[in-house]
């Protein structure tokens, strides 16, 4: 099903949007919590449904990867079980599948024009993707959008390696395309390569939208580039995608990173960073990252962030979210989570109002302010375990 | 402060009760779960306290370990973030903590008529423990209920050694209690010894008695004995204590072993039973053990327990949880936890409707079916780590 975006307000290339799927809706700008193999690490969906920014902003849509679902427990086993939603445990909201591409790209498997065949790193087996069984696949995992399998490569990469890749995901997407079936309730999205080179990220942004799909991603970003050249290579996939459907920026999630792709036009995003970061005891604020290891936080009565109402800052001191860090309980791994997650949703609910309001330059700049410090993603940040 | 219990209903030696506090009342027969280093492993303390049974039975005290405070983060540290109420987040309900003692006899300190000294299993340090720093220590971590610091012998053990233990608890008790200076809003229990000597169970709660707590506790019980030795050693120590205080059996927790004691007059138990057990992915259930990772349960989209109404049995299919406990997903524990302390508090639930209808002996009958299989917790078990 083509998604459309119903855009209410916007502020430059910022837009404050709805999304309608199949299923119902959701608003935009939308971050996705990551459920990597059906379950966010230290966050039950019942509690995730539950957190919610000052405003009301809730987790809307969840995020899981067909790579790991796949292999363990299965596509069969999961559909089933009545698919993701009732797996999950997170019923009637909204649910986006990736390919698995990037997964299988980090193994380096061996790819030929059919497809890609890796080692499980569950058991070692050989198991080879192409672009119809990735379709097939997450028919089968039923989450509300699909994403086509890609070819990713890293960076920096040679023009060839960078060419070759485009040309692959070109051709793949178009094969992915026409093995859709369940379009009535699934949405399936193109994906934009090109690394970090312009001319390729708008060629690839044409090919894909050529093809014709139900929105748009912008992946193989946040691989090796600096938060400079991701912008660029970003504003040049964009300026080619279509305005009335959703764009997606695969796998980018710290908020410095958010904004400026926000400011650019970008609707949706997804990323472990706020969950792998809450399991190492680092908390995102207001006031930037917070290591809750330190030991000056031993004695502290304060919350994590006294304008945070998650139920970590209402109910807890930062004395003993340091005593359970430092003793590596499992109860620290979930009320960090639970902060830097609520913390996630406050923030893009602050990048929705300031669009409404046109003062998303104001709010940006103090974002600079507080996160420059914080580098973009490393590669393979976005690859779980 | 001496604590009365409410007797409501009787049904033989059972007796349904309300324990009455300085910081307000829980009501009895009581399970306390266990918050070993000031949460419980996998729950957060806002949401066990909004674990609920069918018919509103909630966890209303909680247990935590002086042993690991005291040496992590310091009752000094809990001391100054509020105490144990509010470093835990457990806020206004109720909390106990035992002595210490049980830990440091795992550790086989060298013990004297002064105290226990032993080497910190956190950093080796030589830590000495006496009965009047027990009492001090617990002063500073705050909880409404404190234990003495007992000495406890693994059975079997020679008359002998029992004798020692006894009249060393007995000495160290009358310390104890001397010590005690919170006597407005803290409470001190002392603790039955004896092994599974009957005799030298009866002069132990006889001489404990005569000391006068404000409640008493039956000790050194699940340590290697069997469940019917257990049973006479308790029958012989509650025939000395006082029917108008509360009756606390430390340590026990598989439900055969607390219906059987709540027949023979027991009031609170404690246990890390229900949330060890679901940290493995074993289960409580209306009809037994049940192990979650099993094969069998892959493709099975009922939930746990259908007659259950914890947030893992109303959300989740079977399907879900076998495949995150065997990935080893930390979601897995928080599900599983959520559901065996929610199947412990229905228990207690029905434990306390039986004893008002005075059909205890039925369901007995119907536990012990049940439950027959499940030897009572081994040596050792109570020990957390």
């Amino acid at each position: 099903m083509r998604l459309n975006i119903k855009v209410s307000a916007t502020d430059g290339q910022a837009r404050r949007g709805q999304v309608t799927t199949a299923r119902g809706s959701f608003q935009t700008p939308v971050f996705m919590p990551v459920a990597t193999r059906g379950a966010i690490r230290g966050l039950s969906t019942h509690e995730l449904a539950s957190l919610s920014a000052k405003g009301g902003t809730r987790a809307e849509i969840l995020l899981a990867n067909t790579y790991h679902l796949m292999l363990r427990p299965t596509a069969d086993v999961v559909e089933q079980l009545g698919g993701l939603h009732d797996f999950t445990g997170w019923g009637d909201r909204h649910m986006l599948t990736d390919s698995g591409g990037f997964q299988v790209f980090s193994l380096q498997p061996k790819t030929d024009d059919e497809g890609a065949t890796f080692r499980s790193t569950y058991d070692g087996a050989k198991v080879k993707l192409t672009p119809e069984l990735a379709v097939r696949i997450q028919e089968r995992l039923g989450a509300d959008i699909q994403m086509v399998l890609d070819v990713c490569a890293g960076l920096p990469a040679s023009t060839t390696v960078l060419r070759e890749a485009l040309e692959r995901t070109v051709d793949w997407a178009a094969r992915a395309k026409a093995a859709h079936r369940r379009i009535e309730d699934q949405s399936l999205f193109g994906i934009v390569q090109g690394g970090d080179n312009l001319e390729l990220r708008r060629e690839s942004a044409q090919r894909t939208v050529e093809i014709d799909f139900d929105g748009y991603a912008v992946g193989g970003l946040s691989v090796g580039e600096t938060r400079e050249q991701m912008m660029e290579s970003l504003e040049a996939a964009i300026e080619h995608l279509p305005s009335d459907q959703p764009r997606y920026l695969m796998g980018v999630g710290d908020p410095l990173s958010i904004i400026e792709a926000v400011a650019r036009g970008v609707d949706m995003f997804d990323c472990v960073l706020p969950t792998r970061l809450a399991r190492h005891g680092t908390l995102l604020t207001s006031e930037g990252r917070l290591n809750i290891k330190r030991a000056e936080y031993a004695r502290v009565t304060d919350p994590v962030d006294p304008d945070c109402n998650c139920a970590t800052c209402v109910n807890y001191p930062r004395g003993l979210l340091r005593h359970l860090t430092t003793q590596g309980e499992l109860t620290a791994q979930i009320l960090c989570t639970i902060h830097n997650l609520t913390w996630i949703l406050s923030f893009v609910e602050d990048i929705r109002s300031a669009i409404e309001s046109g003062t998303l330059e104001t709010l940006r700049a103090a974002t600079v302010q507080t996160w420059q410090q914080m580098s973009p993603e490393r590669k393979g940040e976005g690859f779980p375990q």
